[in-house]
């Protein structure tokens, strides 16, 4: 038996979560989220995006999206053990909406990135750790990086005072393999940084990939609740809180959400492993076309689907990476 | 990337599924499973029990739980690559029911067995052998042996003429470390047989544990369509086509089934991933109790379930191996 003693579970439920149901979350359910992944010893739970709605506009969505530091301490009224983080895209924050931390009931606010915008989301990063904040810096999509680019940005990366670098597996598309490589590369470039993973379940690997993460020594573990997260969604907080071997965890609180929040939220919007979300998956694709199509009336059309993909003509939907 | 040339997927769909709904498969499927599977590439297609109904008193079930030779050729008619197997349970075979080889359409006899009974397995293997079958033991419930005891069978075992020994996660309960101590283990001890893995899905870890034995030299991969199979299900047959690199593999076919057959069929009955199998999963227990959760009222009542699983006072349903 492995102590899994320093690892961190990083609850994203809410954000990630709210990619689903447009963040209509109700405020009891994120009370109970609070307190459920506090009893369970769950390090960390991200609320939501601190975008600025003013820079999404025509944005329309729940208040998870755009996090504003009243609310949220009306909605939390009281810290626990578990600390609160938010997320930033590039270009979507206003930082004049960011208040110093002591002012502030978030500790860590997340920049998420694409390759060619780490010089972006390093500045964000400089003026989120002088505010006071922890911060990560997470690399999406980082199947479709080049070695080259990479080396570059992890040079950087490295160089800056962000304190997590995570492996983000956008397209659920990495076996361990892929996750050996990548921690083995990242614990070499970034020798004094704190590694963390969020994965993807396109093809059942999201929980596998991160206990392979966790025991190669990554501490931070990306985990929501019952899975919930855009497409096929995440790993599952209550495996990794069954699995990990740390006396303080408890699966039994996360139980209670589950049977109370989110089956009956699961009724109402789809996420989790389908056959559309594998076959991106495994063709290393955004779930972007998968999504359209679980949206239609053919959504169970898998070989018109896989045939379209795959077909020499197939619109390059692989190009992109937003 | 590492060729998987030497790789069989045996798919059990017909077999293990039927644990589920009671093999109550139409002919038809059957023969298109049998195409399908057979355009897919993979090696091996198990189409049902060979028990008797005899020795099942009061059986009322489909025509796929007591494998008829005479049935089985009308609905095959012609046999292509894919070689049939059949599983036979000790104690509920009548070894009269078996054919020569010459004069069946079965290529491998598979033997499942708990560790009490290898020696009657062998006693059966040595009866199949001589028939001129391919045979397999698959030592069920691996997770509650122990390790004398498993030693002493392997050792019988080695001598036997037994092709292929499988490694069998009967209750989803092993991650990859558990993966590779019984695959080196059984490497070590039985250096001139053929390993196979049957792998289910409470944690989310059967094609991840599938992948990792493969990688480690399993050469037979047990695998159903859709992951259709008791309880929490199998590694899936989809999953293994579109991730082993072996250029005859083509998984459209087996999407062409799930869209037809499968989709319809877990429309009717219920298996795959869910939370009470993850508990059952999770605590190395048999999936029974979960099973019966899941046909009552109170299916979604994880809090409750998990209580009474984990209560001091709980019922021993951990003790029985069947």
């Amino acid at each position: 038996m492995t102590r899994d003693n320093n690892h961190k579970i990083l609850d994203c439920t809410i954000r990630d979560g709210g990619l689903v149901n447009n963040w209509d979350f109700s405020v009891k359910m994120v009370q109970d989220m609070y307190a459920g992944l506090s009893e369970a010893g769950v390090e960390y739970m991200e609320v939501g995006y601190k975008n600025s709605a003013k820079l999404l506009k025509g944005a329309d969505a729940g208040p998870w999206r755009f996090l504003n530091e009243d609310f949220l301490k009306e909605v939390i009224k009281t810290k626990t053990d578990t600390k609160l983080s938010a997320l930033v895209d590039i270009g979507r924050v206003d930082e004049n909406d960011i208040l110093p931390r002591e002012q502030s009931f978030l500790d860590m606010i997340r920049v998420a990135t694409y390759i060619k915008d780490v010089d972006k989301a390093l500045e964000l990063v400089d003026k989120f750790h002088g505010y006071g904040y922890e911060t990560s810096i997470n690399i999406m999509a980082l199947s479709h990086v080049m070695e080259n680019e990479l080396a570059e940005a992890l040079e950087e990366i490295a160089k800056s005072p962000v304190d997590v670098v995570y492996v983000v597996d956008s397209y659920g598309s990495m076996d361990y393999s892929d996750i050996d490589y990548l921690v083995a590369k990242f614990q070499r470039l970034l020798p004094e940084k704190r590694l963390g993973v969020h994965m993807h379940n396109n093809m059942q690997l999201a929980f596998a990939n991160t206990l392979m993460a966790a025991r190669k020594g990554v501490e931070f573990l990306d985990a929501s609740v019952y899975g919930m997260g855009r497409a096929a969604g995440n790993c599952t907080t209550e495996l990794l809180l069954s699995n990990l071997k740390n006396p303080k965890y408890d699966v039994r609180p996360v139980l209670d959400l589950i049977e109370r929040h989110l089956v009956p939220t699961r009724e109402k919007v789809e996420w989790g492993y389908n056959i559309p979300y594998m076959i991106a998956g495994a063709l290393n694709e955004h779930p972007r076309a998968a999504m359209a199509l679980r949206a239609s009336q053919d959504k169970d059309k898998y070989v018109e689907f896989y045939d379209k993909l795959t077909s020499p003509e197939a619109m390059p939907t692989n190009h992109h990476s937003d």
